[in-house]
This record gives structure tokens, C-alpha cells and sequence, in this order.
């Protein structure tokens, strides 16, 4: 049984505020756990129902486990319905940018994007196509929210998601920036060479005005025209599989 | 200021069993209204805050509307941050499925998908390219939940989302028949033709056996392989763009 004072630790780290002051995040499911042990972030701690343990590897002797009844689960987890094992994981210090890095390939930037669920999804399906790094405004939702964490299905152990001024990220780094816009290039004719930043705007506002101004290369998805706009996760799927398939040839 | 009943009225209709009695569902948001209003949909009755009572067209006189205040809108919404204005649709008895129309162009169809984000995120994508039927195996959640028809953005009012035996429809209809599984022909090299049904699984367990045994031709979206699988509204999305890319030729 949990303590009271470890119920309300766990708890305080739904919240945003309490994720920041303790350097903590949660994430919940057996398939994430097991990709997040052997990845770079350090697990603080795992609770188990009993008959999730003998699911779980070896695990490495800081790594505190506790079993825990099916009550307690509910009152930690974030998730409606709780999968019957949730970590605890240190955020890691952000790296600096390394443009030269950056520089080799091509890497999606977001610009405002405030649902989490579609922060997510966007790291998942950037993980499927071996794009390792995703660029955030200041102004983006945070990538440590449950809902977030969850929606990456694992993939935020492999896809380094980091904040930063984009106006100065753009004017530093020297590779083509290319914005999902309503009006640019077709999608289906565009050149994508060997490197670039594509860059999504928020939900309803898209790209903000600075950022706007610095895009070399708008592209838009070609479409029937009935309907204004696609939802930005799935902008950012069709991207990123059309330059996926580019690398391919 | 709306009655009591009134408002016990609308809020039983952000339950499925209560949609289902009255026949009649909830949607939300100027953008939304103003394109259900031309639609084949009927507009039952609209509630509206006075500073946005201005962004509606004439009405047509069958449709019933309340200006309210918004303690009522916060009451009725369905939403967390409600947009000032709501309307009540009658849900329309399903057409029979048309197979000779399903037969001349592309259709979606999902087998038990659950998330209703995820329903309303391929509605809109549907919309975006064109594609005008999505049939839905009959477990998949329901098209009217308050969720997915957000999600829709008001694409709701032009793409038509059937329910319908899934295997039957299958064994009718003399189309190729093409499948989103992890194991299939490379997508970047599908010549899709000039028809076909697109069929995708439910979010954690796939295509469901009857089905997978009917599909033509099963098609995988290539990817670095370090994650298991794409949201199905993803995944979804990369297809309608290929085919769409594959129809503009």
C-alpha cells in the first residue's frame, strides 16, 4: 500500500506546476515502461498491480518498485482507465541545439501548437519516420503532459522534443525552411533536397507572424477545397510521409 | 434564460443512449453552424450569446432560436471552454449504402475504430481530399458523440459516415479491397487505380480476423522501424494523401 504522502506526490505530478518544482513526470502502460528503461531518461520509480510484475525485465537497482493495489493505481494514474503499471521519470536537462545536427536532415518545428494530444501524436509519427527531433516555441503545450506523454505511445524515448526561441533558431541555422501554409507550393511537386525544418503553426491561429515572415519555402497539401484546414497532426503526418518518401529515392 | 427543462433536455443529449431516443445530436462553434445550416442536415433549434447572435445568416423559420446567457451555454456545452454558440441537429436516418456510387471512386472504411478524436480527425481529412463515404463497422463509436463531431470542424455536414456489416459490404461490393496492416506492399509503390475500399483497424487490436480474411490487397506505410504502428487517424491520412496525390496524375 502507498502512503498517503506518496498518493499525493504522484498526484501533484498531474499538474504542470508540481512536474516543474520536482523535475518528475509520469508515464503509464507496460509497452512504454519497458521502452523508457534501457532508453536515456533515468525512471525514478515504477508501481505494479501484482499480476503486471512478471511483465517487467531486471531492472537496474535504483530503480525503487512498488506493488500496489488497484485503489491506489486509480487515485495516481492519469489515465480513465488505468493499464496497471505507471513510472515515475526524471525530465531531463535540455540539450543546447546542435545545429550541425540539425543541420543533416530534416526536422519538424511547431509553433504554437496547445493540444496535447497532438504534440503526442506528432512524436509518435515522427518516430515512425526516423526523424529525431521535434523543435518547440516557448509558447507550445508541454511535452511532459500526461495526455501528451501518453499519445507518443512510447516513441518520446527515441525523439529528442526541445523549446526554443524559433525566430532565432531560424536565423542561426543555414538549411531551407519550409511552413505547412494554405497557399505555397504543391506538396506533391516539392523538391525537399537532403535537409530542412518544416515548421507547423498553432491550431486555430496557425504560424505566428515572426515566424511567418522567415519561411523560405511555404508548401500546402493539395486538396478538394470544400474544407478550410486539416487538423495539424495529420498536416504533419502527410509531411513527413511525403519526405520520407523523397529520402527514399 | 432557458427553462429547466430546457436545459435537462440538452445536456441527456451529450449522452449516446439520449441522442439515440430523440434522434437529434449536439453541435458547437459559429464556423460549424454556419456550414450545418445549407447542409441536407436539419437544424432542430440554436442557442446563441447575443454579441454572436450578429455572425448568423437569416435563419429559415422552422429553426427555433434562444438567445441565452452564458451560464446556460456553460450548463448545455458540451466543451470545456464553450464558443458561444450551440445547435441541436436531427440526426438523419441512414441511406442505404449505394454500392454502384461506393464503386466509381475511393471510400474509408473502419473496423471498431473507438477513439472518437480519432473518428472526427478522419472525417475532416476525408473532407479535405475529397472522399465522400466513410462506412463504419457497427462497433465503431458513434459518429454523433459530441467529441468526434467537434473534431469534425463542421466537415460533418459533407462527408457521409455509414454504419454497416463490414464483411458483408466487402463480399457485395467488386472493388479492390486494400487494408492498412504493418505487413503489406509498400505504399510509395501502390498503384491504387481508379477505386477501392480503405480499410483500418481499431487503435490497439488492428483489423478484426473476419475482415483481415477479405482484404485484397494489404498495403503498409513505409517507415524506420523503431516504433510499432501509427493513430490510426495518421496512418488514415497518409493514405487519402496518396491516393489523392495517385488521382491527380
Amino acid at each position: 500500500m502507498l502512503s498517503k504522502s506518496q498518493i499525493g506526490f504522484i498526484k501533484s505530478l498531474h499538474q504542470k506546476k508540481y512536474r516543474k518544482e520536482h523535475g518528475i513526470f509520469i508515464i503509464e502502460g507496460i509497452k512504454s515502461i519497458i521502452e523508457f528503461i534501457p532508453s536515456g531518461f533515468q525512471i525514478h520509480s515504477i508501481y505494479v498491480l501484482n499480476e503486471y510484475q512478471h511483465l517487467l525485465p531486471e531492472l537496474p537497482s535504483n530503480i525503487k518498485l512498488f506493488e500496489i493495489n488497484s485503489k491506489d493505481l486509480d487515485k495516481i494514474s492519469t489515465l480513465q482507465a488505468p493499464q496497471g503499471i505507471l513510472a515515475l521519470v526524471h525530465i531531463p536537462v535540455q540539450e543546447k541545439l546542435n545545429l550541425a545536427e540539425l543541420s543533416t536532415g530534416f526536422s519538424l518545428v511547431l509553433d504554437g501548437v496547445q493540444d496535447p494530444g497532438n504534440l503526442g501524436t506528432i512524436i509518435r509519427t515522427a518516430d515512425w519516420f526516423g526523424f529525431k527531433h521535434i523543435i518547440c516555441s516557448p509558447n507550445t503545450v508541454e511535452v511532459y503532459n500526461p495526455k501528451t506523454v501518453q499519445s507518443t505511445m512510447g516513441s518520446l524515448c527515441r525523439v529528442k522534443v526541445l523549446y526554443q526561441d524559433l525566430p532565432e533558431l531560424i536565423q542561426e541555422i543555414n538549411i531551407p525552411v519550409f511552413g505547412a501554409l494554405l497557399e505555397g507550393e504543391n506538396m506533391y511537386q516539392t523538391n525537399w533536397g537532403k535537409s530542412g525544418l518544416i515548421v507547423f503553426g498553432n491550431e486555430g491561429k496557425g504560424l505566428s507572424p515572426e515566424v511567418i515572415n522567415l519561411i523560405d519555402r511555404p508548401v500546402t497539401i493539395p486538396g478538394a477545397g470544400l474544407t478550410e484546414s486539416l487538423n495539424v497532426a495529420v498536416s504533419a503526418a502527410i509531411f513527413c510521409a511525403d519526405i520520407f518518401r523523397n529520402l527514399q529515392k
